[in-house]
């Protein structure tokens, strides 16, 4: 990889990754007439008198905000808003390179749970959906489930949702190839954004045998010790048996191993207590509990984590421009559990007959994933949001999948005429 | 002009004006993980180190907020902020197409002094600067007087400081074809954004014989009705001799009339009351206070309006693209009252030879104004922030006019292919 220098001189010599251009030209008096005073004051008649045509006339049927306020910055910790706009500008061109989405990174100097809800009440009437992303955990599920009562645009958890809807997705398709179903036994290891956001997601698939374990032990129902109102609702949706324990007690003839929770929590000795094809997800970043090749070495019959460099990488990017995509065209009110699953099952099955070991996932770089993967993610969230009624636009799977596939090839078009060859690196 | 259907169809079909575009490349792996994790993580630790960097290595250098409440859009009033979207999101493809200026619309659902203060205070770690728009007065002029001693960005307020600064350049061409000096005298109607800026501005500058007058006559200290604190700065800066009365008497005798009050304001008689070479600037919206033809009918030596149907149209796209450009380039702190004197200099400068009593302003369509005009004008601010110990960036006038012309030559470069060719009108 590029070394820092590299990288520092690459975001220098673009002054950054995100800009904003006109979508219609202001060349002539015309233009100028139309477009701002006096003949705008027609569509700002027009949206007094209907409010939701503003979706109609508007970029907020395209544009969402990304929020943070700098206390999660990947693995970096509480590093402040300015420091984490790098990573949010990073977010929002993925957003729009593979799901054709306007975002407007939104790096805030709060970090009160009362004044970031405000903050994004007060900018809802200008978005179409917001990506909350990098905020603390548990208070980032306490701003998510108040705004989602609040507002009438979707709030998007990409650290919860978007982690829970790919490893779905890798967990669907392992259990495909090793031949097991719902019944199997998951522990999952670590209860922050990420643990959450994957337990509850399996929940709601239909996953009824899970234990989530945190640095306590095992999460149960009753259990005193270091509880909040997520861990309550996580021992509500899981371990029946109220099973106590450590990590290691827990994995003992178990299917399918999640982590969520540190580099090395997970030894190569845990392989052999596990349950025949032991399934090891090991999703801490940006080192995970055990490296893909030890896994595999130690008996793993599929191993996954989030790194790159090797096969199966968990990656939300293969989730959120898809997601996005199908909550914006809907023109959404929610995010729904129904929408992730769909989501994630449209994922899995887009591996197809490749699927294989080690291959569990597509690659957001291969040819087919953008437009053609994130578009049929889109469709399947639109028709969720239909049937949830949750849509404000109700479409149909093809409708969507053809609509996502122009706006993101209508983007692509015009992509390489602007970036600058100096920074094509 | 276009009619309503055909304005309402053209923003449909574009879906709003703003959209958000990557500056750099996603297409290999290696450019994720320079842009995106793991690498991005380099540049946040590098601003949290340092954090002046943060103008080296995000979009802030280049990116403000367009921030309303919506309570003052054009001439309809408090029609909301989703109402208000469409007119933001113009102004704000001005800014990129006049500027190379990145400008977010954030039109915002609160009308709530404190809260709009606390909201633009959130913001300020993403933006370089703050455009506050259409916000009602003097509500506005409490916000932005209170963000400026916050705030470590400028605040601009185009309403007041954009108006002020380009009737000032009408103002000293005016006056140099009259063969009048700053001792003239001065008559504005109205004290709302507009005329408070305008009456501000002009004694700054150093006009010295100015009365303001409003619904109730002259504004003159120790006056008792219909006051403000706004209203008591402007009896402080003008009207020495605390003269009473009504627009009518007091028009006897001025050289300048200056509206920024109400369609019809101003009769055809009063033009035979005012000294010999009368000035009339009629600039209510989108109806002046008398129409240009009709002024100089009634024997005005000059006559301006706010209509791009006229001769002399005093139009604050003539200012804000470069003041904002300029404000950006030194990293400003604060906008001050000698950076728009420049400014309002160096447009008045513009004119050159070609100044006649029909053509005492260029015009923003004309060939070189953008990007040449523009970065004479974000030179001369830049200069002005240096002299005051405003700039974090301290530029030449030669740098910074080669600077602004590169980077918004750039823009322009590639805004032919980004816009479809159905849009262009």
């Amino acid at each position: 990889m590029a070394n820092k220098k590299k990288i520092l001189d690459l975001h220098k010599a673009a002054h950054g990754k995100t800009q904003i251009m006109p979508k219609v030209p202001l060349d002539t008096l015309e233009d100028l007439s139309v477009y701002y005073t006096p003949g705008v004051a027609q569509v700002s008649e027009e949206i007094e008198r209907n409010p939701a045509s503003v979706y109609n006339y508007t970029s907020k049927s395209n544009t969402i905000a990304i929020v943070s306020d700098g206390t999660r910055i990947l693995g970096l910790g509480d590093i402040g808003p300015q420091a984490g706009l790098p990573v949010m500008e990073g977010k929002a061109i993925l957003f729009k390179k593979f799901g054709g989405v306007d975002a407007v990174p939104l790096c805030i100097d709060t970090t009160d749970e009362d004044k970031i809800i405000e903050f994004v009440r007060n900018i809802s009437p200008t978005f179409g959906g917001i990506n909350l992303e990098d905020i603390e955990s548990p208070k980032s599920f306490r701003i998510a489930g108040r705004l989602e009562k609040e507002l009438d645009i979707p709030v998007f958890h990409d650290d919860r949702q978007g982690t829970g809807t790919v490893a779905l997705a890798a967990l669907i398709n392992s259990l495909r190839l090793a031949g097991k179903g719902k019944g199997c036994r998951i522990v999952i290891n670590g209860a922050g954004s990420a643990g959450f956001g994957i337990t509850m997601q399996l929940a709601h698939y239909g996953f009824g045998n899970m234990v989530v374990v945190d640095s306590d032990g095992a999460i149960y129902r009753g259990r005193k010790e270091n509880m909040n109102r997520f861990k309550s609702e996580i021992a509500m949706a899981t371990n029946r048996q109220k099973r106590s324990g450590t990590l290691e007690d827990l994995l003992k003839g178990a299917d399918v191993f999640i982590g969520a929770s540190t580099a090395g929590a997970f030894s190569k000795d845990y392989v052999a207590i596990m349950a025949q094809k032991p399934i090891v997800f090991a999703l801490a970043n940006p080192i995970p509990e055990i490296e893909y090749a030890d896994a595999l070495d130690a008996g793993a019959f599929i191993a996954a984590t989030g790194r790159s460099d090797s096969p199966n990488q968990v990656n939300n990017l293969l989730a959120f421009p898809g997601i996005m995509r199908g909550l914006l065209d809907s023109r959404a009110r929610k995010v729904t559990y129904q929408m992730l699953n769909s989501a994630a099952q449209t994922l899995a099955n887009s591996v197809g007959k490749g699927l294989r070991r080690n291959r569990i996932l597509p690659s957001p770089l291969e040819k087919g994933f953008s437009p053609g993967i994130v578009s049929e993610v889109a469709a399947s969230v639109a028709v969720a949001a239909a049937k949830g009624d949750m849509a404000r636009h109700r479409l149909t799977y093809s409708a969507e999948r053809e609509a996502a596939e122009r706006i993101i090839s209508d983007y692509l078009v015009f992509e390489n005429s602007s970036i600058p060859s100096r920074l094509r690196y």
